[in-house]
């Protein structure tokens, strides 16, 4: 595979991963009645993984997130000359996904970006009103282990074929646990698409969603070295 | 496998899709306190597919969708000769499933076709309100990005087995995004299906349920292609 | 694996579909607030098959149900011989199952047999009124399909090690689509179990979930062989 | 692997398994509108061990949870040397949960360790008012059954791979049927962690959740042997 394509494959698949998550989150989670609510926006975002991975994974490896790009560099499983390539990919196809989302949302009657168009927040605007240091703690340890399931099922001592299971399921989990918190990011690109369209507080506070995914990642990564002597 | 078993199939298989996904939504997603949904339905609609794809996934490749065959067919990996036999056996397998559906259904007093017995619809007609553009844009993205996962997941370099799982879970998760904008259809023979039975609106707003999952589907094929170059 | 051996597994494998599905259904359907719902209900019985495949398959290929088992016979995957012996193992298991989840609901004050100890009926025993005729399609249809699955997931040229999967979910879709009209048998023995603690109509109506099952099962059987002439 | 391998595996995976479950329990749960039920939560559990086993499965077994250790150990799969390190381990881990939940949760205004922290209780704190006989056998029926999917999934004539997804989802199931009785605990590990921080009955109520999942681990173990004549 060339760059050309290993990038193609993480804009679209970057890009499902927003219009999928963020999508089921504006569009679904309160529908009256028989919304998905937090279950069926945490079931959207592990599944935008899991079909990704079995569709380009065998292409760029399927990231879809700059903070497991730097994961899987700091684990000794990924070059760091690709690491602006993925990224710049990957923020532009988030950016692209929310834009789909807005062209779509914004077909009803009523819909408006202050809703907060999913994107990530802490203190007033985490959905329960946690604290930065709530959210920060959260963000980083729910990063560190996400990474260590990534590297851990694709392993080479891992069963051959369930990484993506593993992975996407994952996701799930830690959206399961952590959307009251901090809308769930673990992902610098999932939180930047939404924010450029919110701007104002979404960006004000999209820092934390750029450092924290990152340094739990890095630390995933020395924690999995551990495990893996020859890998140093 | 001569073509009548491969139709054999893809009639079983679609009355199943149309059998099981809309007959959650019309039986079971709002029951009343314990209903289950718009969760239950996405999960549905996909394990008609997840289960199909194990049951007859070497008999006809199950597509049980017309415009999988055509995205299929534009991604190189399709006959066209076959076309035709399949889009019969769907369209067929899909008003039986209907068929069936309202046996089941007016067995309980009150039922009424009029509540929409899950056809697909815009405007007014759309679940949440979603104009005509939002609805014609949802459904070519979310039948595209639904080729891109088949077509992945079953590419030979793509794990053996898991692909199933994929796009039966991929089709879940577009129906986590998508219900409220057009009820979900990305598949022309499960909209044909209940629209026959409910005539009218149903009827006259089905050109769009045929048009915009094919569009979709041959984008994704012409993709695809991008990624494989051999098979151009 | 001798007789014995089968037959402890599919005891053990029917008690645990019966105290796990219906348990599920007494226990923490209509849990207040937080309850799981239907969905919750059909996501258990399937992941009561789907975790006693894997567990037990190797030893009795887990049935768990007297219509699989003549559904299997009628495809010809299953001797005649043994149908009698597995049957009253399942039976057996299943009462075991009840008996279980009575002494554990029993252990809460209000607990009543009289809320239907998740029995399954038609009229104004199924959860939605549903008439008998809507029952007995229903109950055929849905064994029809759940067959269909298990015979095609499990035949030779499906991919190995994946039919647990398909067929635990197929259970899980079938309960998200007719919990309401029949609270879902499709398994004469998950029907017994219940109907023999709560007695009175539950075992007057206990005919139709012995019949329609089988009846069912054995339709899959003769379509399936239609699909593999090599196996009449 | 050497031991101190194996043990960070299972400290790093029984926090997960705690900060996880617990977690879901504690943040989402009851989130107003649109929070995760009991349904998210039985979800939540199980993937923590679906992505671990994945994860760590190939370093320690991903037992994180004492009766596991015991169970495997009575089935003739575990050496008894390993048994305290393990179990150090699995403890020490969830106390980590337990505490890192903690931190996260006190970032929101109002949080209370009085609303239980997810420990499990019987008697007026079972969830559902269960009284000590009803939730002493279902947590031993349920361990039972959890180490009998656990023994036979990982059985040398099971399908390669697939352990994970039967254990974590039977773990799910574990959860969707007796979360009302006890809160489920099958793992005195994961009762302990919570239990530290809200003392008092949890403290006093806690032995049952040592004894309770050890005794039916242990019976599963004899049940196993009996399927396996030469592992005894």
């Amino acid at each position: 595979m060339d760059i050309k394509q290993k990038m193609l494959a993480e804009f679209l698949g970057t890009l499902w991963l927003v219009l999928g998550g963020c999508g089921s989150a504006v569009l679904a989670a309160a529908f009256p009645e028989v919304g998905i609510g937090l279950l069926g926006v945490s079931l959207a975002f592990g599944l935008t993984v899991l079909t990704m991975a079995y569709a380009i994974g065998h292409i760029s490896g399927c990231h879809l997130n700059p903070a497991v790009s730097f994961g899987l560099w700091a684990g000794g499983r990924f070059d760091a000359s690709e690491l602006l390539p993925y990224i710049i990919a990957q923020v532009s196809g988030a950016i692209m996904g929310a834009g789909i989302l807005y062209l779509i949302a914004s077909g009803q009657d009523g819909f408006s970006l202050s809703a907060g168009f999913a994107s990530n927040g802490f203190g007033e605007h985490s959905p329960g009103g946690y604290d930065l240091i709530a959210v920060l703690i959260c963000e980083i340890v729910m990063t560190l282990f996400f990474l260590l399931i990534i590297l851990g099922a694709t392993d080479d001592r891992a069963p051959k074929g369930f990484a993506p299971i593993a992975i996407g399921f994952g996701l799930t989990l830690i959206h399961l646990i952590s959307i009251p918190v901090s809308n769930t990011s673990v992902n610098p690109a999932r939180s930047t698409g939404p924010a450029l369209f919110v701007g104002d507080w979404a960006l004000s506070q999209l820092w934390l969603f750029w450092v924290a995914p990152i340094v739990g990642a890095i630390l995933a990564g020395i924690i999995y070295r551990s495990f893996n002597p020859s890998s140093q």
